[in-house]
């Protein structure tokens, strides 16, 4: 049996997916030329009502070539996205004047670790080469990035099924640093083994706490696995590649396990089908944000302890049609029984009616500060009609 | 300020993806020729080695477009995806000697339903055309096929946050049609309007109990909002689309809505951000499933009541190294204190060990039923290495 028919298909199917590439990237160019086109209207970035048009025609040709819309919608609305990020990234670099080239971006972990990878995704979308800072703490990297060392922070601050970063949160505190970005990213914790080998052969499992409490369900059927506790899966992998027996596996993400030259056994061990964390970027200096790209600001402040006191600065937003998407609350450090609150709202800082609330809340907070105002990345695809 | 160069883009915009359209139809046709190559030999339609590979090298070469890797990369997947399923059908169509140009699909709901979309999906994959059989009951929908007014029935079977749909589960223990596929789709609610108005507006809000209690987070922004429950999330629509009011809404698909003429004011609104459904597909016969294609089994089977009955036939699956994906009890009506089981297993009904399995479970169960064996569509992505 010869396999020559298969090797020329392939052949061909590499050929194409070239040319995929080519059209893509002409695509992006394309979408720069709007960008710039747009640059001096006051027209937002997204245009959900061209979007959708655009997709149920793209649909209707696909039919003609027997594409069925399903296949259509997901692959477009990746492309769009992309489109969209790529413009907002372009007005933002304009409006605040910057290229950068090349960044030095802090994060939590040796090589392999979900903040790693955070880092590496950011970069790849923003900056056209960058040098790795992992960290062993939280609080070095905000030191690195006061001091100079490096120029971004990128730090988890919440996650779907483990809930909010409470250390982050309570460092976020006392930094002199600006939120200028975000981004999520998926977490799919995988069975990663350094050696060919099967999961009744595995002994002993290494890995953060957390993995192990978000894949109980997966772990329940193996009750006779060891576990064993790592500082991080970064850690969990380095020690699996250095064992290198088949009687070891760690928990962590395919990508940070191909660093250590570790292959996945089994993957999406987590109970949640779906695991996303997201992280925020910080740097010394604040961002504008083009008022023709979606803008989130985030905001710190204690409100006096009478009661009634949150809700009446939540009012002052609500009043002004601001949107809060998350609100947190902490201990201040020092002073029992008072809270901080952290607060997210959909708004641009420069717009009018955010600047009016923020005049109203300073009489009626004990503190208020700016945590950062920058772009949203959380592109929201349109569906056909 | 004319839009003149924003026109002239966009239409260069839309050549360019019809041109992407003309080659991911000439890759599907590819794909096709592969999977005949392949059907004489016995190699299975997946192979991720070369999948892995050539993700690296479309990664290499869209770095020298200036393309990132993470858009390349899930962009790429989700080819591959179509590419494997395509040449699964192939395959499957091969086998069976079926190659349905038009079906009657039975789904629960009116037009809109989460499973009205569902069938749609499934059949756009599968058949040239359909015919759209909307039912009132779960029980409609079985009766239907069973008397061959309809050929396939379209049925949920769990959901990521509310868990198993126990009436489906119930209807399998009598039913003499099989599983023959299966699928998953994504759930997302959207606060649906008929005409402009905004959140602040809206006084009362329509759907199903589900959605209701899958959103309490988004919900509680808005105390004032009165909350009235409808048969179905279509029902709701429906009653909005009638009403044509700016203070109603209905809670539902977007998809769904489009349908009613429904616009969308606010998305992603469940508590739990990704809200997966899994259907399951049935007809009166059973299928083979090609051994080069990931297959599924559904087991269904009630065994004594001494104690260890249950645990004895589980260890006759993993003797026989059969993964379990899925264990659900359902009581037997009428015998009290007796539990059927429903098993899903990663496994070949025409496997020796599946074959193996049967036998030895026969004699320790009282009763023992294949639901059906059908093609696994959950085609989980190779990451870059």
């Amino acid at each position: 049996m010869t396999d020559n028919p298969l090797l020329a298909l392939r052949e061909r199917i590499t050929a194409l997916d070239i040319k995929l590439l080519d059209l893509l990237a002409e695509r992006r160019g394309l979408a720069l030329d709007v960008a710039r086109a747009k640059l001096h209207t006051h027209r937002p970035i997204r245009d959900k009502a061209r979007e959708r048009d655009l997709l149920d025609a793209l649909i209707d040709a696909g039919k003609q070539r027997n594409l069925d819309g399903f296949y259509i919608t997901r692959l477009f609305q990746l492309i769009i996205e992309d489109s969209v990020l790529t413009q907002q990234a372009l007005l933002q670099q304009q409006l605040n004047q910057t290229t950068v080239h090349s960044a030095r971006i802090a994060f939590l972990g040796p090589k392999g670790s979900y903040s790693h990878l955070a880092a590496r995704h950011y970069a790849a979308r923003h900056f056209e080469q960058f040098v790795e800072c992992g960290c062993l703490k939280f609080q070095d990297i905000f030191t690195q990035v006061e001091t100079g060392q490096a120029d971004y922070a990128v730090l988890p601050i919440e996650n779907t099924s483990s809930g909010s970063i409470n250390d982050v949160y309570d460092l976020l505190q006392h930094t002199s640093l600006s939120i200028v970005g975000e981004l999520s990213t998926p977490i799919d914790h995988c069975v990663l083994v350094s050696t060919p080998t099967e999961l009744s052969a595995i002994k002993t499992v290494y890995s953060h706490p957390q993995p192990f409490q978000q894949c109980t369900q997966f772990l329940n059927r193996f009750p006779d696995w060891k576990i064993e506790y790592c500082e991080s899966t970064a850690a969990a992998m380095e020690k699996v590649a250095a064992l290198n027996s088949p009687d070891v596996a760690a928990l962590g993400s395919e990508a940070g396990g191909a660093l250590y030259q570790l292959q996945v056994l089994e993957h999406k061990l987590a109970n949640q089908q779906q695991n996303i964390t997201r992280f925020i970027v910080l740097a010394r200096k604040a961002i504008d944000v083009s008022e023709q790209v979606p803008a989130k600001t985030m905001l710190i402040m204690a409100t006096g302890q009478q009661s009634g006191a949150l809700v009446e600065a939540l009012l002052v937003l609500r009043e002004h049609g601001i949107v809060m998407t998350k609100l947190e609350s902490r201990p201040i450090h020092g002073n029992p029984w008072e809270e901080m609150f952290y607060i997210d709202v959909q708004a641009n800082l420069r717009s009018e009616s955010m600047q009016k609330a923020l005049r109203e809340l300073a009489p009626i907070t004990r503190s208020l500060k700016v945590l950062g105002c920058y772009p949203t990345e959380n592109v929201v695809p349109v569906d056909p009609s």
